[in-house]
């Protein structure tokens, strides 16, 4: 555990601040958690009037306890927090828990939280929030905080307190527990990211779920989630901003398409975390993460004594990307011999009555599923776990059936899921307890599998990844005219049909009868010329070609025309690939099949920039689309090599020029013989003063 | 209440043959659960052995009972039943309610269960199963069912027994109860729409939860649905087969883009009834429907004393289809007056902690709400219903707050819809029963809103719908030749444009000649004359036209060909339009945008037919790629009635001409000056001997 932060794990010594006997405030709640840490550490409380606390005599100030404590819970009036701070630091005390909020407020003193931080830190000293919610650690029961935890494998690290509180009660409901919990507050010294570092020493952690409203330095958050991906410890990402409306002000369509939700989605995958959409979705997937192991692929199958249950049940895996495959001849036959005639030896197998005529054959049929290695997991669906409930003199035998499955997903190394129709029976219970993910509904079990799939499939994180790229001069850009973006493309790697400017008709005829038609002519010092009827298409023959200059002109005035080689290939197919800096994680690349689809189903994948052109053509891969590119019905199959050098081509741009806040090629036509790029829209860097650092940006404007 | 069903809901006098003493066997299950009801109706227990059963003494035989018995439960072995059911039908027995399963494979007897079912409709009495897993009724305290029940509004009818039984069970679970269950079984006698018809004159049945693997007449259960949904009871069906495989082997796309479950989803649609995906969702969604108001629309205000927590539930609303709307500053400025300052008066509105000062701003702040006219519900996310859980002196006022939240949903027609992090507090509890809808998640509190919004926005069911279309002479079908399925359709009201039949290159020339080019040469007697290179297009000339058939008649052989003027419009999208038979749910139509987008994106929509053109306009206003047709980028809008016009057009071919089986037009080139059909698929029904009819058809092959 890191140094600097073991005060807030396992303080030798814990002041409560601001300590209450009044049961409906914090005050009393964290005095009373710190309480029952008291065989551990000693705990002081301090109040005001020197109050009695649960049969305990609190001193009036910090300079009345018998000895300095380690760790101060600020818990006191805000405008009182200063000066508390002040002789706390005097005394030598080493961290504060700041609870209390609204100290900038309270001391009508905007900036103060920050500097009361700077004095801590150069104190020595280090602080967790303030206006937060307080913390709990499991293994040294330290219970600093609102709320009640149970001990479990589940370190829960959230920007919003009572998320945090409502993650630690979802999975409480759900028979699971928590080994640490931080509500971060307005983290003006101890950051997200430093907790996640802490959290990788941390034995009892085995899976961590992160709440952010906002990403500060997001290329160190994606660096140490990756190291906790390594170290065996998988994190669960919770965000907001997905119903924001700040995209309809983009510029671009890649502006359009990258919301802040899609690029911390990109970051995850980057660092092998997983990004959920709600609290139930990320302790459902705990489930999952705290000690079973991972299905290597996406098929499943399911095993229920209800036909209905199973049917619903592959349908729910189907909707979740995974497979119920067909048995071998092999495999079906042997469950078959395990079965009552009548009953389905398919996938989803039905019992059909004989679970309930000898519980074992559950643990047979699963032994013989794990051998056949047809399956990467199996769901068992239905009325597992409510036997013994329902008719006490199974329950021996159902809990003997549990510990069968248990030692079978051990020897095989593939998880056993239940969805079980029981809640909380005590042979529920027992699965967890064996690490057997049961949960309470087949959603549950479908969504989470899905996503541990996922998990797996996912790169296996780069701990030694590209270095940060170099941040930007500016995030305002100002858009280079059509021939000098082009220029930059083609420097970058993109490949550009012939072209050259033009500013009148003399020119506009010299330049047509040195190039091949059909051509193009393009008013190119106007960002959006299409909609101004900058942009002329097929034109055959340098006459053509005078004739639409003269007419541009005429409406548009002189100016810096382009003349370009038309790319005339009938079997090409149109891309978009575009790029542009996030204020928290840099740089990202977008890859999407034809501007109107991009943005009508939104069919665009997204990664964090600089990718690889392996990485490139796997994000190509992973659209909807990709079938129009691989030859459906009879079109030929284009050349998606060229699309991914592109797109690794654009994503170089970006990541190593600072001069280039966005940059799109839309579109770029790709056929059988390679990709040509049609258009060019580069956002370059104005110089601008540099502003004061605000570490935390809000992704909710 | 139907006279012949009242038998299954509230016999006068009940006997279960095969009652055990054995607590792990159904017949004691169903003996002890009919005793219960033993209060109102005369209890019977048969048992082979004239066992005590529960310090009841049971009869060795119906024959030895004191009276005859109205309903007759069959528990007893399935070799026994022929029997029994002869005495009891000898005796003047009015139902039966079958448990026993495998009757037909017990006696060796193929086709004995239907047998039986006439003999006892002969007899005047009716049977619910056999192979069913009960039923239970609240109100009139019948309880003849494996598993046990909480009185409350819902109705289940399963085809699935256990799956009643978890619909039940997670009813149980969320605060919710059942009016009445029956699991259907083998349907031999009484239908799931028999019973659905028994429930409109149900008093306590509020919402009904259905299930069914196989639908049989189809039409017949949407109209019973849609009578249930006029009396104010709302259907929540639940199917499977969405994972099925069968589509892969259609032969058109319109049989590739209509799963059995996308026409069981059209069917609903239809009724007023909405489908749902898995036994979790249909009791969320009830918790909306068993008492509460729905939402009259889509916006939302969110109410949360957390910003995390706001921002979460703003994020699950935007997934599922609802908004959050930015207030009035009216409203605003209303909200802010009851809130401390730094709370945030924006939706999702804040509290801050306003809550904890004072619990009365909740209710304070929904009236305000529902005053303001500018949203259609409200959620409260977050910690009420656990303030008083936390701190007991927070208890009463809490319970008033929700009495207070309860008159203001009675006085405004609006809902109030409440996410808390207690499952089961006290006040959760007394919330549920002044129904106003309490949910454990703001998954299933988004998702329940969204089914509701899109339920109450759908068409209002049309009782007096079209006649139940002709039955087609067979669902097997011949493709037609080009030229005939062309005519055909251009009869029911598409627009083709000219064509001749040709066969030498003499008939070729004449015809062009005759004829505006560009032309279309296609090999008509080919279904899939595409891909066999049957069609070649662009055809500028005669003599183009003359070379063309003497090179596809050189690769094909002499034949009918099909000589066409081509629609030449740049500016026209291509639509696909196409109608099939279901066999449970007779004829349904489709429209998708571009056979490529319709496939890829799964971009269609389907209904059942005929539709009328302004359906039609609906059903085409439902697509995602919609904008591509009403002037996306610049594009021109496209006649969008001509489009409807077309789609009902097919629709009405479909449901009149009973020679029909499956049409499709693909594409459909829709332009701003119209639409033209450039291509034409009609199978045609082949006569075949009329088979024995099978009521019931499985989703699942």
């Amino acid at each position: 555990m890191s140094d600097s932060l073991s005060v807030f794990s396992d303080p030798k010594s814990v002041a409560v601040i601001g300590a209450s006997a009044d049961p409906a405030k914090w005050g009393y709640w964290v005095a009373r958690g710190a309480l029952r840490g008291a065989h551990r550490r000693d705990v002081h409380l301090v109040n005001a009037k020197g109050a009695v606390i649960d049969g305990v005599q609190s001193a009036r100030s910090l300079a009345d306890l018998p000895s300095v404590p380690e760790l101060v819970v600020l818990t006191a009036p805000a405008r009182t927090i200063p000066a508390v701070i002040d002789e706390a630091l005097a005394l030598g005390v080493k961290g504060f828990l700041g609870i209390t909020a609204h100290i900038d407020l309270a001391n009508d003193e905007p900036g103060l939280e920050r500097r009361l931080a700077d004095r801590i830190r150069q104190a020595g000293a280090r602080i967790v929030g303030p206006n937060c919610l307080g913390l709990y650690d499991a293994e040294t029961e330290l219970e600093l905080a609102w709320g009640s935890f149970v001990p479990g494998g589940i370190a829960i690290v959230s920007q919003s307190g009572q998320l945090g509180l409502e993650l630690a009660g979802l999975a409480a409901h759900a028979g699971l527990g928590v080994s640490r919990f931080v509500s971060i507050g307005n983290q003006v010294d101890v950051t997200a990211a430093d907790l996640l570092a802490d959290l990788l020493s941390h034995d009892a952690t085995r899976t961590v779920v992160l709440y952010l409203e906002s990403f500060g330095a997001g290329r160190e958050l994606v660096d140490v989630m990756t190291r906790l991906r390594v170290a065996g410890k998988h994190v669960i990402v919770l965000t907001v901003g997905a119903s924001d409306a700040s995209r309809a002000a983009a510029r671009s369509h890649t502006g359009a398409l990258t919301a802040p939700t899609d690029v911390v989605a990109a970051a995850c995958r980057a660092a092998g975390a997983v990004l959920v959409e709600t609290p139930a979705q990320a302790i459902d997937l705990a489930h999952l993460l705290v000690g079973s192991p991972l299905p290597a692929g996406g098929r499943v199958a399911i095993v229920s004594d209800s036909g209905g249950q199973g049917a619903i049940a592959a349908d729910a895996m189907a909707r979740h990307r995974l497979t119920v495959p067909r048995f071998s001849d092999r495999t079906r036959a042997a469950v078959s011999a395990l079965l009552p005639e009548g009953a389905g030896a398919a996938n989803p197998i039905d019992l059909a009555g004989a679970g309930e005529q000898d519980l074992d054959t559950y643990a047979r049929i699963v032994d013989v599923l794990m051998r056949s290695g047809e399956v990467d997991a199996v769901v068992l669906s239905g009325y597992f776990g409510c036997y013994g409930a329902d008719a006490p003199t199974l329950v021996e035998r159902e809990l003997e059936v549990a510990a069968a499955l248990a030692l079978s997903v051990a020897e095989h190394g593939r998880p056993v899921i239940v969805h079980s129709m029981s809640h909380d029976s005590e042979v529920v219970r027992e699965l967890r307890t064996r690490a057997v993910p049961t949960l309470f509904t087949i959603d549950a079990v479908a969504r989470s599998l899905g996503l541990a799939v996922d998990l797996v499939r996912s790169e296996p994180p780069n701990t030694s990844g590209p270095a940060i790229p170099a941040a930007p001069l500016s995030e305002a850009g100002e858009a280079l005219p059509y021939l000098a973006g082009r220029d930059l493309l083609a420097g970058a790697g993109l490949n550009y049909p012939r072209a050259v400017s033009v500013r009148t008709p003399e020119d506009a005829d010299a330049a047509a009868r040195d190039m091949s038609g059909p051509f193009v002519l393009k008013a190119g010092w106007l960002e959006h010329k299409t909609e101004v009827g900058g942009v002329a298409v097929g034109l055959a023959s340098p006459e053509a070609v005078g004739a639409a200059l003269a007419d541009m002109v005429a409406r548009l005035g002189e100016g810096d025309y382009v003349l370009e080689e038309m790319d005339t290939r009938t079997d090409a197919v149109e891309i978009i690939v575009g790029a542009r800096r996030d204020s928290a994680f840099g740089p990202v690349v977008l890859v999407g099949i034809g501007g109107v689809l991009a943005e009508l189903y939104r069919d665009v994948a997204l990664a964090l920039a600089p990718v690889s052109v392996g990485e490139a053509r796997r994000l190509v891969e992973s659209l909807a689309g990709l079938p129009l590119l691989t030859g459906f019905r009879g079109r030929p199959a284009v050349d998606l090599d060229a699309v991914a050098e592109s797109v690794a081509a654009v994503s170089r741009l970006i990541a190593e020029d600072a001069g280039v806040v966005e940059c799109e090629v839309n579109p770029l036509r790709v056929g059988p013989e390679g990709a040509i790029a049609v258009d060019a829209l580069v956002l370059a860097a104005t110089p601008t003063p540099p502003q004061p650092t605000d570490p935390v940006r809000d992704v909710i404007p």
